[in-house]
């Protein structure tokens, strides 16, 4: 597998099972991506699903863990669609995942009827109010502030992608929950499960887990709040559980 | 202290420097008004409090305990008000807690300008689609469902109510966390704090506790999660402390 400057090849989960190419200065998943993907309910064996703000296919990839179903990835930045394919390539998933290099907000003209059973998003967080963020477009930049896409963007996509009944999955921070459950009321996507993480015990949350169905019922499930980290400062078994890809 | 059928005089907090008058057919305090008064962000000093659906003053006696401004309470049921009102006399707080008898859709009327830097409500939690709940008029039933207000009534009073500024908080039910955040946004409640309470480590949240703030910026915290109970059954030493009335 070729690699470009600045690219390095991880071990994706540390069962060491699959590979995933990084770069620094490009793009390197983080923690939040591998929860959003233990987190969402994935159809097994029948359906699709859609992942947007793919990156380097992160979530794609560890979808396919537990889903034998066709996984689609978004991606607009091409040097990151490129990296998510080669990436997809070298874990020898091209029948099962494929990448679109694209802006999500044109995916749902893309795909028309097309509809998914799941779409999944780790969006980019931060509000760019700030000039600087703005104009400072380099790659990370554009991974992690709302610079090509704001939530509402994210959240109108997802529910016009995604079936009646079907289900969209998000990872975000806390601070943005009150705008997440009421763009998700306004796109139609009923907030279902929700899950808090928190860095450790006594500590605020600071990662966000939120999956809707598409026109559901309102009953919002509030799971059991997920500790990063003991008081050590060691990853709690339940994240290592994660982390080493436990199959569910 | 005249009690009447049925009543009994009751510790209001297990350090027994408080008693209030409860009725097992009329109205008992829940754990969850006393993890309310707990929870909210008291003026100390200055400003006023009003707590609406009072029922037998739970919340006003408790706030009175770490805050001296003067604290009103509003309840629809007449048998409960006048608990109420018996139960301030018996901890001599006549002085620093008032009681009106009367329907919260009413309070905006009634107090006009004259706004609160803190509402706090435990509403009724239960939607009355069934009908049998609808005819079935008893103290109890009026306390828990939404025969005479419903979640929008409350929060929109609340929000006439309080000063731009001033806080609103509220002890719920998760499943409508959904409908709660949205009603609060609609009627200019911006949501800021949150905290889910568990019965236990591994279950589902079974009480919500939130704060919001009358025109306030989006950024909402979320809390440490709450447990209730340890893997014996026992009161949390957190719970404990609340219940022990622990001055903060």
């Amino acid at each position: 597998m070729q690699l470009n400057e600045d690219e390095r090849i991880d071990d994706l989960l540390a069962d060491q099972t699959m590979q995933i190419i990084q770069s620094p200065t490009k793009f390197a998943f983080s923690i939040d991506a591998v929860l959003l993907a233990d987190f969402t309910t994935t159809p097994k064996t029948r359906g699709k699903i859609l992942d947007l703000c793919s990156g380097n296919a992160v979530i794609p990839l560890l979808l396919s863990r537990r889903s034998n179903v066709p996984i689609i990835g978004v991606e607009i930045q091409a040097r990151l669609y490129e990296m998510a394919c080669r990436s997809i390539e070298i874990n020898h998933l091209n029948h099962q995942i494929d990448m679109i290099h694209g802006d999500l907000k044109d995916m749902p003209n893309h795909f028309k009827n097309n509809k998914f059973d799941l779409v999944t998003v780790n969006p980019p967080y931060f509000q760019t109010k700030n000039k600087n963020h703005q104009n400072h477009n380099d790659y990370l930049t554009i991974a992690r502030h709302e610079i090509y896409c704001t939530l509402e963007d994210v959240v109108q996509s997802s529910s016009k992608l995604v079936k009646s009944g079907g289900k969209v999955a998000m990872v975000h921070r806390p601070s943005r929950f009150v705008d997440i459950i009421t763009l998700f009321r306004q796109y139609k996507i009923e907030p279902k499960r929700v899950r808090f993480v928190y860095p450790k015990e006594g500590k605020e949350a600071n990662i966000l887990l939120i999956e809707g169905i598409r026109d559901g019922n309102p009953d919002l499930k509030l799971l059991p709040p997920l500790y990063a980290f003991d008081e050590e400062g060691n990853y709690t078994k339940e994240v290592e559980g994660i982390l080493y890809g436990r199959k569910k």
